[in-house]
């Protein structure tokens, strides 16, 4: 099974994300400007895309690539869902705080259930429900404030409204998920034009980003293309690069896997990070981090197993405790 | 199915027994002995047994009573297995404290279903081993140190032989439940005459130790059939019947049931109590107890649901998204 390994690399390359943006920081702030990551990150994905595409055009037969614009129209709209998903984040910030937004985060995984069962129309069984939700309890569960943590707000005690927009940002993300799945499985053209397609318009947004950027800040530092790289180190590169990487396989995963399988691989790394900064940043390790990590690996093996191997009885005669009774050979009976 | 009754009545009683047993206590002491209480609720179920016995006895058929030597010298043996426990307990209350104790008590869960399956060879799913493991997974995460509290041990900082200590009381409770099933289902004797047989030793046992305890306090007291009733108020009395009832639905389960059941019953009560101290004591609810009750929830859900309502897939067709596709009338493809 491809998806298999490509999720596993998923897994492992949006760990080293988490682990790389830290290490790209100096004294815990970045000395570059954070905005040009994902846009540079798109333009590697375009490069790598269209060399792809070029050497699989020189094969025969041609790959498909449909271009008419009743098609391309729908590539940008990824792009601004992301969009409009930003800006509610932003506007759910102004209600609750950062740690209570890590945590409804989670219920993402529950609306990419819903969304993908709603327009994909993919059937789930009752134990694949109960193992997304699952997912989320365990992600959520990993995440739970430890004892003696310093800011100890309440999850409970946000504005209606900030929950609200947490719901609404949670389908927000989903949506752009499924919609990009939609877009990637619609017709069979080549993974690379697709790709192409999505992030030429990923580029542009994430270049528009840069430049109202420029207008909010007066231009105080210059137009962005010539600050584009300043403070840029190795480990930045690293990280425009993993970030391009991840993109690449989510985009492969959306073809020939499904977003289910998405959300399993980033649930996954995001347990892994924190194993991991257990070892590279001396953060200390929680009994939660620890059911978390039991709770999603059930949830794993309950969503993907077949389900023959989860509930099938052993073969063997399901017997009753009798087998350790005694054999009544001198049983008295008291029956007067 | 009766014995669901009876388990969601165990369930209530079991999560009233500590709230009745909070409501006891005056100014947070006991003003009665709390040795006192199992062994007057032993008392009480022999009773309630013999009753049951003595009328069972006046119908047709008459109960079957096995009462040679044989049968009858093994209903000790769960109250010498508890009396070891209660000893492991103190000594692994004296490497860790009360709370890491507590959550290594979830390990019960884990260890009923090994013993189990090696000396009742009751066969269990591969989602009803994953059912178990969850339970006790779900059970700890309610029981988290929520961020705020005062007493902040680490867990995992306790010497090696505390969690030895805490494995071994872990294997021994489970030992006598399972010890249990297997004498009530050994023969078809009636559950009275088994209940008594029980209950005798129960309550010879828990009076030895009132007389230890008399010992111990050098008689300074009196001894202790005088001071019995001591401090009693009708909550305590609450409190005795309370546990006796609870003990007279354990071996109904052990004997119709199983031990598998006595063991969701009492964790749903854990968590049932939980809640029920959110309004009656005003305890602070955590994120970590609503996750504990999902995860138990599905847990049970996973254990008991008939497996085909589980994993059959619904009938209509498995479809990928191509359902979602639109007809591609006006497809051009580029590949000169």
């Amino acid at each position: 099974m491809k998806w298999c390994l490509v999720a596993s690399l998923l897994t492992v390359l949006t760990s080293s994300q988490g682990i790389l943006t830290t290490l790209s920081q100096t004294n815990g702030k970045y000395k570059y400007d954070y905005a040009t990551i994902p846009f540079l990150a798109e333009v590697f994905k375009l490069v790598v895309s269209s060399v792809f595409l070029w050497r699989e055009r020189k094969k025969s037969p041609p790959p498909k690539m449909t271009t008419d614009w009743k098609t391309v129209r729908l590539f940008p709209i990824p792009s601004v869902i992301y969009l409009i998903h930003n800006n509610v984040q932003f506007a759910t910030l102004t209600y609750v705080d950062t740690s209570t937004y890590q945590i409804m985060g989670n219920l993402k995984i529950v609306t990419t259930g819903i969304l993908v069962r709603l327009f994909l129309k993919k059937k789930l069984s009752n134990l694949q429900w109960m193992a997304i939700v699952l997912l989320a309890v365990g992600t959520t569960t990993s995440q739970v404030k430890g004892c003696g943590e310093a800011s100890c707000d309440s999850l409970f005690s946000a504005p209606i409204q900030g929950y609200m927009l947490g719901i609404l940002s949670a389908c927000l993300s989903a949506l752009a998920g499924v919609y990009t799945e939609f877009l990637m499985k619609k017709n069979n053209d080549s993974l690379y034009w697709q790709n192409i397609q999505l992030y030429t318009f990923g580029a542009i947004f994430n270049m528009a980003r840069l430049v109202m950027d420029d207008f909010r800040g007066g231009f105080e530092k210059g137009p962005w293309w010539q600050r584009l790289f300043n403070g840029y180190s190795i480990t930045t590169w690293m990280v425009v690069l993993n970030l391009g990487s991840t993109g690449l396989l989510v985009s492969w995963l959306m073809k020939y896997a499904n977003n289910i399988v998405k959300v399993y691989s980033t649930s996954m790394a995001m347990l892994l990070t924190m194993v991991l900064s257990v070892f590279l940043f001396s953060f200390k390790p929680t009994l939660q981090l620890f059911l978390g990590i039991i709770i999603c690996m059930m949830s794993l093996h309950m969503y993907f197993a077949p389900p023959n191997m989860l509930v099938d009885m052993p073969s063997t005669v399901k017997s009753d405790p009798e087998s350790l009774v005694e054999v009544p050979v001198d049983r008295k009976t008291d029956s007067r």
